[in-house]
């Protein structure tokens, strides 16, 4: 019988194949439009599951988008594992920067250009490529539950509910997730800890309607600028959010765990010049490695108002918008942060406009002990694929299911993510290696020969 | 021979359909596609000034878009008035708020609703209407030049060199312009002064690419975050602008002129009514008339940055965008405001992003002496049509070329609009009473009767 490498080998051509299937469905949660291509991605994710010989795969109806379920049955396993993953993408705007179609799949240099190349039909497609091969091998000794949804990018509004009803159906004894980064090829780590989010669109008004600037310019609130006031009051000149109790509950980080991430291989110059910065910049007294994971943030996601086209139009818009977001820290509450943001925001509004702000989605934040069995088999799992033992990191990224799957559910979660920064996901030219994509198949395959 | 109101009641209809074949071409000068609509309608306003009997009338080019120059020469005058409009019109986003196309002029409860049906179109025909009245009657005693540009609302960049080489073609005694507001039908009023403009763009850049705010939000400046709080760095809690030397040449307003100003017919209440805001905001010591009109401000005419689209992008944005805008009074130089406010934007933006300030068009602030002889014609004339004298008063708006005018043909330029503040100008609906339109007519006939 072939190892795990030669099987992988015989088979690439194959497995990328049945990715460009998935990302051909331009499956955009955030917008209403592409409805159907939910449909579309949940019934190929359901059919592949079939064809893999896993024995029940559906697609059912949620609140909102529908989720994938397939419960493969391993004769004679005690323990299941139940692996989630997202075929939901994100918005592709802006077009013009994308130098292939996001929804047809490329490959340039070794890596597979496309929007979901990577976040999440890519690590989806490792976690299904490494199953078939541990199983074509005769590796697999659990049984598995499979759960893709179609809301991650919108915040899971309709997995909770999906949990809380379906909770016999999902039991398992842990969850496996490819959603998360690693730090470098030669450095592959895993996430033990993720951040919570809150976010809020907030709506300005002015002057009923749109006024000529020179004619009321001076007299009247100009709600563009009394947004940019209240935005620019949101975090103080020590880089620290100024919303009351907004840290209240933030644990401290420990000396041991600050030293650790010291430990991680990191150029704070490398990094400045990948993203073309002069510095980097954030709360006063961390390092970067921790203001991005470890501590919590304050985005502007988007903003709009007035006059954005060519030219000088002189105007005194009536409305400004803008998108905000907080990344949050285990122990803080997403939903007691909505609210302390939204009424700190109502209250510092100048009575000369009228504000409305709208709590969006949010989730909490997460921490998996190392100790745990099934966290260890992975970590011995990649380190047989890369050939160098992981370190165990925080992401500064949320994934709000992950601390509703241990609320709802009462599992912890291993965060086997194959990312990489340089995928750009969210981003136009979203990428995935083709190199990553084979060495995540084979540590998966890998979990299931260590896992039972 | 008929006296003037007889002869505008007969020709009404007609006056009307002639400003209409004006409004219906859509001449956006903000907007680079409408380049042969601005060809169409400075020929539209040649053949109509031929029409009328105007001996010389060419379409002429200039830098940008063509300048519509006529010359009606009367046997025996000794004074000749130049007579200036604009045709081009403001954009008309956002189109989903008009009730009723912006290019196709349509007459609902006594007011034509159309871009341009006030400004500057409907201004222009009541200068052209009220010519062919006094025409029409023997009472026109002066020769008279028409001078109409396509550039007035991006700034009117091509006009000045226009006259520095057209120096003597526009020789004349005073210049009339209806381009500005009255308080109010039942208080006529005629602008005695102007405020400048000065307008940038502002482009803030931090990482090369969107980034997902998860993985870098915290420890990477975010673009929008910095523009808002440059923005709100412009103008303090008092309502003064914070640049550098920005009030050095503000002239302090007289006593006098400021009990004037309280003597205009004004509700602060029917004021913020018509505005549905609950309170006006301004500089601290000014009541509204006076930061309208008499002092500066800032205001953020556009902005934009990031996702904008429906749902929740978790971004952290590479580039955010604004155009400020600054109205300026009299003896305020707006190249250097221009200057210093760049130079301020760049001196506190942070490191950590790349700013980019690109002033845009600008002008200077006016003021008229109430001694003037044809600043007393038009308000003997004003008065008679509107059976009350008419008070000078200033507008908080900029018509850049009216300095221009004076700088390089040594002129002064009376002020004769009849726009009203519901007129809605600049905004979607824009609209311009047929009542106004009349009177707007008859008062320039008057005027011909009796400046000579």
């Amino acid at each position: 019988m072939a190892n795990i490498k030669e099987y992988i080998a015989e088979h690439e051509n194959r497995f990328h194949e049945d990715l460009y299937g998935l990302v051909r469905i331009p499956s955009i949660s955030a917008q209403s439009e592409h409805k159907a291509d939910m449909q579309r991605a949940a019934e190929y994710l359901r059919d592949h599951l079939l064809s893999l010989g896993v024995q029940e795969a559906e697609v059912m109806p949620s609140e909102g988008n529908p989720i994938v379920f397939g419960h493969y049955k391993q004769p004679g396993a005690t323990k299941t594992i139940l692996v989630y993953g997202h075929y939901d993408v994100m918005p592709v705007e802006p077009l013009e920067l994308w130098e292939s179609q996001p929804f047809e799949p490329e490959i340039r240099d070794g890596r597979i250009y496309a929007r979901g190349a990577n976040d999440d039909k890519g690590q989806i497609m490792i976690q299904l490529k490494g199953f078939e091969t541990a199983k074509a091998l005769g590796l697999v000794g659990v049984n598995v539950k499979f759960i893709f949804e179609g809301e991650e990018e919108i915040g899971s509004g309709s997995l909770s509910p999906f949990c809380r009803k379906h909770k016999d159906l999902l039991a398992a004894d842990v969850i496996l997730v490819s959603d998360t980064t690693m730090l470098s090829e030669e450095t592959p780590s895993i996430t033990a800890g993720l951040r919570g989010l809150s976010y809020w669109q907030v709506e300005v008004t002015g002057p009923n309607r749109d006024l000529h600037s020179g004619h009321f310019g001076g007299a009247v609130a100009n709600p563009i600028n009394e947004l940019c006031k209240i935005i620019a009051q949101i975090v103080d000149d020590k880089g620290r959010i100024t919303v009351p109790g907004f840290y209240d509950k933030v644990l401290p980080l420990s000396d041991e765990e600050r030293a650790m991430i010291r430990k991680a291989p990191f150029s704070e110059e490398a990094y400045c010049r990948a993203l073309d910065i002069r510095e980097t910049q954030g709360e006063e007294g961390y390092i970067t490695l921790e203001r991005n994971s470890c501590r919590p943030s304050f985005d502007v996601c988007g903003i709009w108002g007035g006059y954005q086209g060519e030219g000088a139009k002189t105007v005194l818009p009536s409305k400004a918008y803008a998108k905000l977001s907080c990344r949050l820290v285990a122990n803080q509450d997403h939903e007691e942060i909505s609210r302390l943001m939204k009424e700190y925001i109502e209250q510092i509004a100048p009575k000369s406009v009228h504000v409305k702000v709208t709590p969006m989605h949010g989730g909490a934040g997460y921490y998996c002990p190392l100790d745990l069995p099934a966290y260890q088999a992975a970590a011995r799992a990649v380190e047989k694929a890369y050939g160098v033992a992981p370190l165990a990191i925080r992401s500064g990224g949320s994934i709000p299911i992950i601390a509703a799957f241990e609320e709802i559910l009462g599992l912890k979660t291993v965060l086997m993510g194959f990312g990489l920064e340089e995928d750009a996901i969210h981003s136009p030219n979203e990428s995935f290696s083709v190199g990553v994509f084979r060495k995540g198949v084979e540590a998966v395959a890998e979990f299931y020969r260590l896992f039972n």
